[in-house]
């Protein structure tokens, strides 16, 4: 169950609903299922509408030469012992060895070195979907710690200015918000401490939601990268009074980790509650056959619903299992709405709909059945947001002593000074991390009792 | 120019009008602009809803362990001077190395011999769209010979018969058939002589395009695989008698090569001359300001058109760049239709409409703009298709004696009995390679005299 022993049920959930295969030979490697891949292509097409509104998508080499990795000093610090290494092409050992990238910044600064000449050239707005590579020493586990990400969507921006790249990083946020928001996924946003910034960045923001069993999971980050990467990169521009000037950069990303906060946030112990925006399926329509019935006229029935609702990803499942297996099967895989048809149903001109979020049934007549589960479709993504909301909210919990966090679930308050060492302080004895700042309150630090009004964000991060 | 110096030509247009960026700092590595990235976008999306039709979308691992890929070794033969292996993660070496996916038979057939149990599990066919990697030694060029393929569509099928995966390897040429139709790309369809097939195949069959400078550029194969990689991956399954059996087998890939072929076969000295369905611009809409002109009367009349026109990717170029700047701009690109409204137009409720496959203008009644415009999209890509048939049809000649091909363009037919030793000899005069079999005609071998009605086709291809 999902209650007693989340991990379980998550692994058993990705195979039984096909999700992804976790039997690949490889540790941290696994492959996607038809119907996992459809999930993740209705996401990430989404991801990508709205990243389109002021983005370009383009893609970038997987190969990024060792030289080029080690440039940034901070950055390269923060990834060497995770970075895989191409050093053999057939039989030939390389003179330059390649990296598979673990994020983009030094396969992408050097052409923005190339292509910013001028303050005309700025903005520049890109993103790519891509397949990052991290050597994974801990646990791994399907969507969440991975060696190959296989879904990392990475936008990269430049500006004329310091405020500029904060206001993108501001855009940023909005823009995670409204795709978490359709996802139905509550999250918590904060600036991450200091030690805990991207390696190279100036200040990160991260968005954090809660999973089942009470860890935190990071499930988007945003980095100000001010002039970092600009000095190393040589990237500038010619501003209007003809000097040359350093651009100020930012970037943003997300990976499938936003599948994975979907499957567990949102599915229960029947299966996946999926997003209707996002669901494979949107409507299963299944005939119900009984002994006196015509079972044809439900048939011709079921197909004229199939053609009136087929502004949605609708499937009318027909063959001859029983339907209580059906159900089942259906469930499972998340779908929000089901549809029965049978005798009685024919002669009423009504339906029976069922709704996977709740699993409340409701008889509705065929000639409101288009107005109804439009209506449907928007109330269920509102139920699964709000229950979820509320599991956040009751899981954020203000404490005293950094002990009282310890082996607890949920987000921690607790007043903090903000110096570095009161915070290493806190997650030593809470066992937990300072994820960042959450909303002040007046107190003490609760480590060396200064007066503060800050109050620290603790989690227990995968 | 194009007819003088198609390489040249070739990759100067890459650059101007912004497909790709070849300054990346590995060999055989580009970056896609985001403009070129959008066109790669379209022909794949039209690509993958032809698929769709019966082919499941998924995703498997771009990492391969040496043992599996080691274990097919015909497989193997083809492929290990070509392959790039991952021996480090961060400092430690790893215990076995990784192959970077050059094609994914042996990331897929191992998780195939998992998935398939019955006959009922058949057949599967599933397609990803993927990086893979060659270490090319050649002269690496954009899009068509690349150390990182960036999109390489693969489709792997298994059947319960020999009979059946035939058949779907015929259904995957009519399927690539009808993919290069609606790009206009005239093709020879070929079946390989036996040394050149794909390694562990059966039969390959093939699509081949003339390229401007007279080569045959490879852009489309399709592999009966037999039981093959079944006997090697033990993917069997249980037929209606209970007995096992192994699968029959097909794969088959279109690489960015189509990229390639659309801009070389179509384009002119101006620049790109695209399909309309995967044109990223369809339409540019250009206001034409004269010294008379009520400038804002010719700004909303565009505007209007622009709403009119809007199931089409519609641009209004209203900045203040000279008309003709603009249409050299948009010429480049390749867009397929332009539409100027002057104040001339307006007063005659007509605009001029003029088409980039043959650059004539036509005045439409606005009344008629919708209907002409659809009208004119299928006329541009039946005159490129028509034109670029033609050019391919001119080049390809009867030759009695392998010489004649030497030093020449295009694709040649000449009789061939059929053997491998005959075959390489041909090769060898000719200076060019045995693509396949050219239509039937009584002769005598080129080589050994001996009576045939084979012919080859013979063609120096990329």
């Amino acid at each position: 169950m999902k209650s007693d022993n989340f991990s379980e049920w998550f692994n058993e959930l990705l195979v039984d609903a096909k999700i992804m295969d976790v039997r690949y030979p490889i540790k941290g490697l696994y492959v996607w299922f038809p119907f996992g891949f459809t999930l993740r292509k209705l996401t990430y097409d989404m991801l990508r509408s709205l990243l389109d509104r002021e983005h370009e998508e383009t893609y970038f080499p997987l190969l990024i030469p060792e030289n080029e990795l080690l440039k940034e000093s901070e950055h390269i610090k923060g990834f060497e012992e995770e970075v895989f290494w191409v050093t053999r092409g057939g039989s030939t050992e390389l003179e330059v060895p390649l990296a598979l990238r673990p994020t983009s910044e030094t396969a992408i600064y050097p052409m923005f070195s190339i292509w910013i000449r001028s303050h005309a050239d700025l903005p520049i707005r890109i993103y790519q979907i891509v397949n990052t590579f991290r050597y994974e020493t801990k646990h791994t586990r399907p969507l969440i710690r991975l060696r190959e990400i296989t879904s990392f969507k990475e936008a990269h921006t430049a500006h004329t200015s310091w405020e500029e790249a904060k206001k993108q990083t501001e855009a940023a946020v909005a823009l995670y918000k409204e795709f978490y928001d359709r996802l139905g996924i509550p999250y918590v946003v904060s600036r991450r401490p200091q030690w805990d910034r991207f390696p190279g960045a100036n200040y990160t923001i991260a968005f954090d939601t809660l999973m089942p069993d009470g860890k935190s999971l990071q499930i988007g980050t945003i980095h100000h990268l001010s002039t970092n990467f600009a000095k190393t990169f040589d990237i500038t521009y010619e501003d209007r009074s003809g000097n040359q000037q350093y651009v100020n950069q930012t970037c943003y990303g997300i990976s499938e980790r936003c599948i994975a906060a979907v499957i567990s946030v949102h599915g229960d112990d029947k299966g996946l509650v999926l997003p209707p925006e996002v669901a494979p399926t949107q409507i299963v329509i299944i005939p119900i056959f009984t002994a006196q019935a015509n079972s044809e006229a439900v048939l011709k029935a079921c197909n004229e619903l199939k053609h009136q609702l087929s502004r949605y990803r609708v499937v009318l499942d027909a063959d001859d299992t029983r339907p209580g297996a059906k159900f089942y099967k259906w469930e499972k895989q998340g779908v929000p709405v089901r549809i029965e048809v049978g005798p009685r149903d024919i002669s009423k001109r009504a339906v029976t709909l069922v709704r996977r979020d709740t699993g409340k049934k409701e008889v509705v007549e065929r000639s409101k059945l288009q107005a109804r589960v439009a209506e449907v479709m928007t109330e269920v993504l509102n139920t699964i947001a709000e229950r979820a909301q509320a599991v956040l909210r009751s899981h954020i919990v203000a404490i005293e002593t950094p002990e009282q966090a310890k082996g607890k679930k949920g987000f921690f308050q607790i007043s903090w000074c903000g110096s570095e060492s009161c915070g290493l302080q806190l997650q030593e004895l809470s066992e937990a991390d300072v994820l960042g700042e959450a909303e002040p309150i007046e107190g003490r630090c609760a480590v060396c009792k200064t007066p503060t009004n800050v109050r620290a964000f603790l989690a227990r991060p995968y």
